[in-house]
């Protein structure tokens, strides 16, 4: 980062609605073809999981969105006082690597619950997204540059 | 909810790390065989566009699971102000169902990113988070009860 | 909510840079004289704290973000499942109602350090948002709707 | 941090509800008199506006804890692609400066009237919180670590 940064003011692959309300082509064409993502039968079972247990009743997408949110805060606060460097080390302890492990794959299984819940098919979802992306931070504008792509 | 209600203290699929350090058979018993989730080809998507832009040197796990948190936070507004009922027909709004589409992409990929950096097999670690779960919160005393694992 | 809602896509009390660039004498009115808070002495109390305890070192403006988002999370997670009538009932359970003030007190904790290390008048912050705000959600306009001000 | 980091499992002014469930008065000895903040008119101008625009029937716990997160969000995004050294550094560009100030304002506007809206002293819950870490953090064993107290 410079010495006077001008920070990022958004995440490295942002999308606004608008940008992904077409799909591109020709980023397309740089997406291999077949599923990206396949989560079906995962989706299937927490689906199990849930009515075994009479869950759907809590499940709406605006507590899974909740829910979601209070596990990326506990993954979130696996990093906080660590540096970047240290982020990378972080799986060397074999007990952090056994919580993060699990973090994420809380965070996984509520993203994926509230994508069946509201019919979202994820393989569509960031293929759109991706397509959307390569076109908004083109390779030459935007190699080592972390700003927005309004700023590009 | 009861009139004065003990509001769940955790997520409806939690568990500590030491729950999660064994996995059940009894609980793996009732995972299909063969993957639960399948994201490879979207990591090395993620990986091929970061490469292309020089943005490994941005995707620490500790800056990942920022940017995780700064589009979680971009899907819970579109939930915010809603009812549970209404959050289930979020999606019946065209424009909105693209933005609930495009903010669960956003959400995904940052996921993958993180897990694969971290080196973390996305189906190992629900598989197991499941089977834990299995264990703390069997289907007959978790029935209709969102409390923790830890008050039933 | 409608039938078939549209969404609020922000929260109710929101404001682009742009609009808060400039102050609003006439919003400004309607704010009282004198600060609308003072959280110095928190501030000066947290500072002492975290010298006592050479904790500066990790209190940077992006430890302290991410602390934040892990607290709001425990703060969420304690209404996740609840209706928002439930909700508003939380605080008649006193271990909860305990629960909710000390994650109330966390997250305050961690909002007040990070103005005050990153030198942020939290007084004049509300000031300018709160006189923002009121030119961007007319009463009149805004009354009993959620929309973001962009669809007013 | 070391080469090998066992990573903090937790903020540094954490507190579970039993440590907060007592108040020390050895800790409350080293906070001064008087209010260590005060909100009051802040909140009651929150409250004005809210209701000026019905926007009381939008303010649920539930639903103000959910735009508490949105907001944490949009501060967080500031900071993610940031060094820590650079994230203190980033109210030297003054547009950056603006946005900070106003992601902290709209945190702080949610906090403070959710903490009104649950009945929440605000004062009383951060004396109740800092007391109890106080006796959780002894300075002599938390000096330069920022490790869990469980981990002390």
């Amino acid at each position: 980062m410079s010495q006077n940064p001008v920070p990022p003011n958004a995440p490295a692959l942002p999308a606004p609605a608008a940008a992904n309300a077409t799909r591109s082509p020709v980023a397309s064409a740089d997406l291999p073809d077949g599923p990206l993502i396949d989560a079906v039968r995962l989706q299937e079972a927490i689906a199990l999981f849930a009515r075994e247990r009479d869950w759907d009743q809590f499940h709406s997408p605006k507590n899974l969105a909740m829910a979601l949110t209070a596990e990326v805060g506990e993954l979130v606060e696996l990093f906080q006082w660590l540096s970047e460097d240290a982020s990378h080390r972080v799986a060397h302890d074999p007990a952090t690597a056994r919580r993060v492990r699990d973090e994420i794959a809380d965070v996984l299984v509520y993203l994926v619950r509230l994508a069946a819940v509201l019919d979202v098919d994820l393989d569509e979802a960031v293929r759109s997204k991706l397509a959307a992306n390569a076109l908004k931070y083109p390779a030459d504008r935007a190699r080592g540059n972390a700003k927005k792509y309004t700023g590009l």
